[in-house]
């Protein structure tokens, strides 16, 4: 079903005035890699830290089955770049209809003009901006000796997740946690065979995260998975699954426990599992230790002792999106792909 | 530049499932027509009114020179429609660089399961919409014996608004006003030939507005044009400018002195003209008549005295945008217009 574009218009260059280059997933897939994105990611967390560009913003659409929400932000990168990207979130689309649950459209736009650059499939861009946002944080946040990594949640995230975990340290073994045990057992077979680790599936995840110096949550539960007991002094957590008020994936006394950096503060209060800590009244605001932005930017320090767990609350950022999708279209100019298009006139 | 799709393409046919639909500005303006349109929002006002659809949602994104703002909306037009338009606004466009001051796209995606549909420029669209809004608002809010208009803006919203008044009141002579004079004689010229109407430029909008029975505003104005010695009883006033807090067209007094009607309460509080009655505190948002929904639906009067002045303040509703987007892409996949894109594949 898909044309190759640049054998039907050979003529047309992308990247004129006046033309909107559309790029389809599979355009995205072959021009954006995830180390490509940490790096595309990183800078964004660096220039939000720095207050380089303004708050991302978020508008939420819910309707019977689901919602529309709107990622949109602004970043200064060479050019400046406005991006929005409208995401539908269906979590019965899989099994009801044999579609994603997630389907969307960015829109890139000049920030100096407001002329529409590019039209992207947001799919890729949303699976690894999120796998991205986890490297970086791991990056600045766990130790520099981790060697165990567990991955809850054993889905495309997961497999995302774990090699954005290994982009940033030289993990040894992985433990493998789903309910779903033949998609624990599925992810374990094929990442070892993909990354040439020692990835075992294993049903208890209290002896799994023990046992972890990293431990990824990336589920759509809607009651937390991880809690005090599960996990020992150190460990760095990411908690990615948590992306609406009803979803959270760590206990509250958890969360009081680590330091907590979070990816925007306001999100994170409202829809991440700081919002569930901040209702048990077990924390506040200002117990939050940083945005991880101000931590790339250097403003405040990541981690501070080998003892600390620190969890990385990841609802996910606008300007993630922002720089990835400048990213891709970047790539595509240069790569004379993707179909250029006439809007406006 | 622009390249005929269904020519290169005939063996795709839109509509079909994991296809979206690429709608140029051409396409639009090709598929959609005034009366059309009007029908579209006039239907869309209903179903807010009637409570039938959820409010819509803005995000605005401001960034030096200009902004990005973002409406979004779901209607239950036989089936579950979600849009979302991404308008850029840069007021220097035309002089700095011979672009159009307004910009954007339209992302229009089924509501049951997130699919996109189609992305089709918003330039059409937004131009219409606003006009068509009018020609709703005077049906039911302007007197039935309406013979004289007066536009205030002579741009293409000024050429929309008066034959968005005409397509629901017999108008006969009209008065075109502009700070540019030659902008104003053009626009009598140019419209007198195609509406065959007696339509005249004139630099004194008072005199203009006290022969009128319906009044335009459609200016970028900063400051108050149209006061209350300008209007005579009985009028009915569609104020279409204001549309971000700093822009302002009625005084307070006028608002104060007329039964006023609104798109939306919340957009009007903060970005319409209501926005600065209520700051100069000569009204309260109780005193605000209904929104526009409210009297489509019979839910509240519409004009209830041939005496009463009226005031639609119009900030632009996302379900507008929705309707318009909805009524282009029922047509493109009847007419099977447009370039079906594989966009998630």
């Amino acid at each position: 079903m898909t044309i190759s574009f640049d054998v039907i218009f050979p003529w047309k260059k992308p990247g004129l005035p006046g033309q909107t280059l559309l790029l389809t997933r599979r355009d995205v897939a072959a021009l954006l890699d995830l180390d490509t994105c940490i790096v595309a990611v990183e800078r964004a967390f660096r220039l939000y830290g720095e207050g380089k560009t303004g708050a991302p913003g978020v508008l939420g659409v819910h309707v019977a089955g689901g919602g529309f929400h709107i990622k949109a932000g602004v970043l200064e990168l060479g050019r400046r770049y406005f991006a929005a990207k409208t995401n539908a979130n269906f979590p019965g689309n899989p099994t009801r209809h044999g579609l994603p649950t997630i389907q969307g459209v960015i829109v890139l736009a000049d920030a100096e003009r407001g002329t529409p650059l590019a039209l992207m499939d947001s799919m890729e861009i949303t699976t690894l901006r999120t796998g991205a946002a986890t490297a970086v944080a791991a990056k600045y946040l766990a130790r520099a000796d981790v060697r165990t990594a567990t991955i809850v949640g054993c889905g495309t995230q997961g497999r995302v997740q774990l090699r954005a975990v290994r982009a940033v340290r030289a993990v040894e073994r992985v433990y493998a946690c789903d309910r779903d045990a033949a998609a624990a057992e599925r992810f374990a077979r094929e990442m070892a065979a993909e990354l040439g680790l020692d990835v075992r599936a294993t049903a208890d995840l209290t002896e799994a995260a023990h046992a972890s110096d990293v431990i990824v949550t990336c589920t759509p539960s809607r009651e937390p998975i991880l809690g005090l007991g599960d996990v020992r002094p150190g460990t760095f957590i990411a908690a990615v699954g948590a992306d609406s008020p009803d979803k959270q994936e760590i206990t509250p006394a958890l969360m009081a426990s680590s330091r907590i950096v979070v990816d925007v503060l306001e999100q994170a209060a409202t829809m991440g599992d700081l919002h569930h800590a901040l209702a048990a009244g077990v924390l506040t605001r200002s117990d939050v230790h940083a945005e991880l932005g101000d931590v790339v930017a250097g403003r405040k320090p990541g981690r501070c002792s080998s003892e600390e767990t620190i969890v990385f609350d990841s609802t996910g950022m606008a300007l993630q999106d922002v720089a990835a999708a400048v990213a891709v279209y970047e790539r595509a100019v240069l790569a004379g792909r993707g179909l250029p298009v006439t809007l406006g006139e």
